[in-house]
């Protein structure tokens, strides 16, 4: 299996590219519309052709590039039902389970970032877009954001996962690139060492972060897959 | 590759099994509610695992089992956005490829008969639900029927399939169990022969068939995957 971890640095965005060497197919987990022509030069020196585009959520801070792959490459978009994404070509929901070649893996619907936010799990390790982040995690103050739910879906959803699960998630802005289930449980700032859901809620709602930049451009767009409406 | 056409007398409904033998995983396609108990004994005695039943639309006619299927088999139910069954897990479009093991479809949005109308193109095969019938094609007087947009669905997306792929339906009333593109173009009583998008209409529009007896308790029960709803 080929695997690659991509870093967007204006965005501080993690991607993924999954490939099946048997098959020569691929998937891209949360491309950015920046670095298309990266993506493609990639996927052809691996020989790769893209199947799925698969979005862990709707972003509020970079545009998505699983439109633009869509139309150069014919791939097809992935979100869960909930993103507000009628863009994608496939909406799926909690359990649900996707394959490209040997690549397999499960949707797991891990909402309180955003309400269609989901991770996606494939074998040891678990791509975790907005929900946990290494010893963080998402906020939760806007497109729908709940730190309640936030807590039961990482509680819920990911701890609940084997201890030595690689996690990879969508953003880090401190260099981190993977941790595990297990370091999470114990040392994530916001829900380790067994902090309750209360914590957990009063730790978000002191954040006090700035109105995200770029918000009010990217969710529209990313609502079209990154395409601006024509006309 | 394990490959069944099922048959329910009742309405002249087939379902298919398709089971990859080297994962040991399959994929049901128009499953009946009355025949899940068959379902299970085949499935186990096979020894296959129950992935995803693919729906090929709405019926008007019988009750799915997808969502009994669900309930005792963990499979997930697919359909095209458009049918209105949001009891579904997966929500496919046009052109999307979805895998099983070494099953590989891709589904085709053949809407006339019924909006949310889909084909399933498997390798030298394609699952016809009730838009291309043997020698007919599905009704369009109910369910968002459009006679010529089923032409152009039966012509444009199933017809420019290679002359050889074997047609299967999703009934037949006469004994037939499988054709092929080749003779349907050539044979089919409603578009063979290169009859017209204006024969087809009128031949539609002259069948005055009776007013579906099943289709006001069918219908709501597939919009909720053949579940009733409780309370």
């Amino acid at each position: 299996m080929i695997f690659k971890q991509l870093f967007e640095t204006e965005t501080s965005t993690y991607s993924y590219l999954l490939g099946c060497e048997r098959t020569q197919r691929a998937i891209l987990i949360d491309p950015v519309a920046s670095e298309l022509d990266d993506y493609i030069d990639l996927l052809n020196s691996l020989n790769l052709k893209l199947i799925y585009t698969l979005e862990t959520h709707v972003h509020a801070d970079h545009i998505t590039g699983s439109g633009l792959l869509r139309q150069k490459l014919g791939s097809k978009s992935v979100v869960h039902r909930d993103a507000g994404a009628m863009c994608a070509d496939l909406l799926v929901t909690d359990g649900v389970p996707l394959q490209v070649g040997d690549l397999e893996l499960e949707v797991r619907h891990t909402p309180g970032h955003t309400n269609g936010c989901v991770s996606y799990v494939m074998a040891d390790r678990v791509f975790t877009g907005d929900a946990l982040l290494i010893g963080g995690s998402g906020r939760t103050d806007f497109q729908q954001g709940d730190a309640g739910q936030l807590y039961d879906s990482i509680t819920g959803k990911l701890f609940t996962l084997p201890p030595d699960t690689l996690v990879y998630p969508g953003h880090d802005y401190n260099g981190n690139t993977v941790s595990t289930i297990k370091q999470e449980m114990a040392k994530n700032t916001r829900l380790g060492g067994g902090k309750s859901r209360e914590e957990f809620i009063a730790i978000l709602q002191d954040l006090k972060l700035a109105y995200p930049k770029f918000i009010d451009k990217a969710l529209p767009a990313n609502q079209s897959c990154g395409l601006i409406a024509q006309g």
